[in-house]
């Protein structure tokens, strides 16, 4: 990808992600264009589209955007395809809503422990994924149900009521599917409008307020990471109350399916989320792959971005 | 340029003319250094000087120098002679002095619309060019009227008497030439003390605290940015009524010569100095074709300063 | 280097150090990531030595560290070496301990000067050469200490008593080596448990409260920075006294050897450890060659490090 440009537009902290795709573009022998907003136009009050049509102008092929509030890096896209050009924008990270290239390391990095036989429609089929957390405020958790329900995973969701609300289900059941929670089966819930989930027919996804059912026999348990300002705003007890009901502990895994294995997208609260020793054990955890992963995903992301152009 | 090293010194916030510097740099496959005085042994009180002359040491062959203080490139340049070293430094826009990269990118801007026969010695005789908007706080304004008239334009300067203010009519006239305001024509002034402006035979230049007479039948409007701390310290009543009187709308562009286009250095405060509309109209914004014309003159500058090293 | 990855991963402000690591890698041809504290996970809670290992997962080949604490480089090492990766851990500065590569470029610039035959075991033999400054604070203090006696030199530490207390003899009696102190020599201390300080045979390191004896047919005067917060901890009466007392100057210069050089790791607060004009004469200031040696040295260390990879 030589002289091709890859501007890294990071409105929010990152470390791992903006890494990666940074080395991912310098692997590729792009060139990268880094933005810190901090001494930026922004702080002259630039409005985003454009600053993006700025880095446009200058001849960036690709923008990768990470930004708070949910659905900027779409826009960026629309305001492109508007003006016709054939810039590529990938969303690395947007509020709330989605984190695409996460949720696809993660089911590089999960698929690659499996053993089958290409082709296969559904690459999950017959596998049981917890995620446990913090799942309404999870761009995360957003961007893995629908990858991994649409994999064919069986995929449970578990985290407190406030982190877990009623309403998640039915925001979920919104794109017409059936789920299930652990406490009482809601009906199809009426088609609502929202941002550009689509429907996945037959998912299968159950949500529950506490931990050990969505554990039992799982074969993967994605952690997600509890944002301690959570607490702050009344949603939580304490971290250790927290850690008491939902942490994932060496005795929890039992519950597990042998052979099961840990994933959480860091940067982990050692102690919270996960206990510290677990973390640290390569027999269960993946988080160290999932970092590997997701360097060699987001070359694959730019090089079929990049693979239109010349 | 494989082997020579782009020293890029911001000390002030910038998105564009940063990255319009480090992609040129990198265009030419110099190696780039950049500087971010928020991590830099400034917090430690080293002086710009002694940080200079640190780069130099480490074997940067060009310096490129954003300061909010006038001159800070031009005592870098002196210091680097003193020296007797051959590094090249690039004024990236000093204090409200100048900003010679960007004059130079606007004038390659214009002339490539322009059509006329090789050689010519004026490439904007019979040209009228208004720039509108905070004249006396801009180096934008400065580097433009300098290199404009120098190429035969015929440029108007127009904007509120707090921005546009009698003063600065004395300060051009320090240099020797004849201007003529609105509000009256003045005498040649005299020949004053100044910082670096060298002085222009026969520079055709007027003032006025009206937009419309500097509109009429111009060729190109050049606008400025409004930087809003204008309004807090009383030189402005209100951006509305800025935008009133000199706002560029669609109305007081039928003033101008059929065919006039539309320069803005950025960022832009859209429906301040111009209307949000008009900015993105392709039939009249030249904005984009200025941020792609920067990475190109700069690329200019750094190979034609490059070249005499080996 | 090419494919290599450094990462240059600075917890603390620094302009030369950093620009020089990462200049010495791209020399290289190796692949830089630089790693921002204020935008990066740190501010999320991640522990420094998962973000460590969140850089091996991606592939860094070489880490670049700087800490406010002393030992984080070496925790990192430890931490690598627990995990049987092969990835290089250079200390570009921990808090007050070590700052191996500044005494690297500083015996490098030294030797350089020097004329001798190879091969020859104590490299500084019959050379005397002057720390002056806040040696108890200084990690160049320490690591230059270390690699100059340890190259034969006889080396004299002055400064006032908060900045070289009594103390600090008995930390480098704790190695078991004899110091002596113009206000008495102590007898052999008690080998104290200290950090990662070998001992070195028959060292020659001489403590003062005067600059005078220290100074006394110097071959070398190494002057430090004296940070201003020492002033607030009221270890100091005031910078003028500072100087006036311990400042290096043209008059204290003529105590030293005829040809004596001065060194200094910068950045400088001109007119406080050094006069302004002193700095600045290149008969007898070395502070640009330290500069252009660190980027020889690092790129030495980095090729160094990456050569047991292919």
């Amino acid at each position: 990808m030589q002289g091709q440009v890859v501007a890294n537009m990071f409105f929010e902290p990152s470390t791992r992600t903006r890494s990666s795709f940074e080395l991912a573009a310098k692997r590729l022998s792009a060139d990268t264009l880094n933005f810190a907003p901090g001494t930026s136009s922004l702080t002259k009050g630039e409005t985003i589209l454009d600053t993006a049509k700025t880095y446009l102008a200058m001849g960036a092929d690709m923008m990768v955007i990470r930004h708070r509030e949910a659905g900027v890096p779409h826009a960026i896209a629309q305001e492109m395809d508007r003006l016709e050009t054939n810039v590529g924008i990938l969303n690395a990270g947007d509020g709330q809503h989605e984190h695409p290239s996460q949720a696809l390391l993660d089911l590089f990095t999960i698929t690659s422990l499996l053993d089958f036989e290409y082709p296969r429609l559904k690459l999950l089929a017959d596998k049981k994924i917890a995620i446990v957390g913090d799942i309404v405020h999870s761009r995360v958790a957003r961007s893995n149900i629908w990858s991994l329900t649409a994999s064919g995973a069986e995929v449970h969701l578990a985290g407190p009521p406030t982190l877990v609300p009623q309403e998640f289900a039915e925001y979920v059941q919104g794109t017409g599917e059936l789920v299930e929670t652990s406490h009482g089966t809601s009906g199809a819930g009426e088609k609502k409008e929202n941002f550009s989930q689509p429907s996945i027919p037959n998912r299968r996804l159950f949500l529950h307020w506490e931990v050990e059912p969505a554990l039992k026999d799982a074969d993967f348990v994605m952690t997600l990471r509890l944002q301690k300002e959570r607490m702050t705003a009344h949603l939580l007890p304490s971290l250790r109350e927290y850690h008491q009901r939902y942490g994932i502990t060496r005795d929890r895994l039992k519950l597990c399916h042998p052979g099961v294995k840990i994933l959480h997208p860091g940067p982990v609260n050692r102690g919270v989320e996960i206990s510290s020793e677990l973390m640290d054990d390569p027999e269960f955890s993946l988080i160290s792959q999932q970092v590997t992963s997701g360097v060699a995903v987001r070359m694959a992301l730019l090089y079929l971005m990049g693979s239109g152009k010349s």
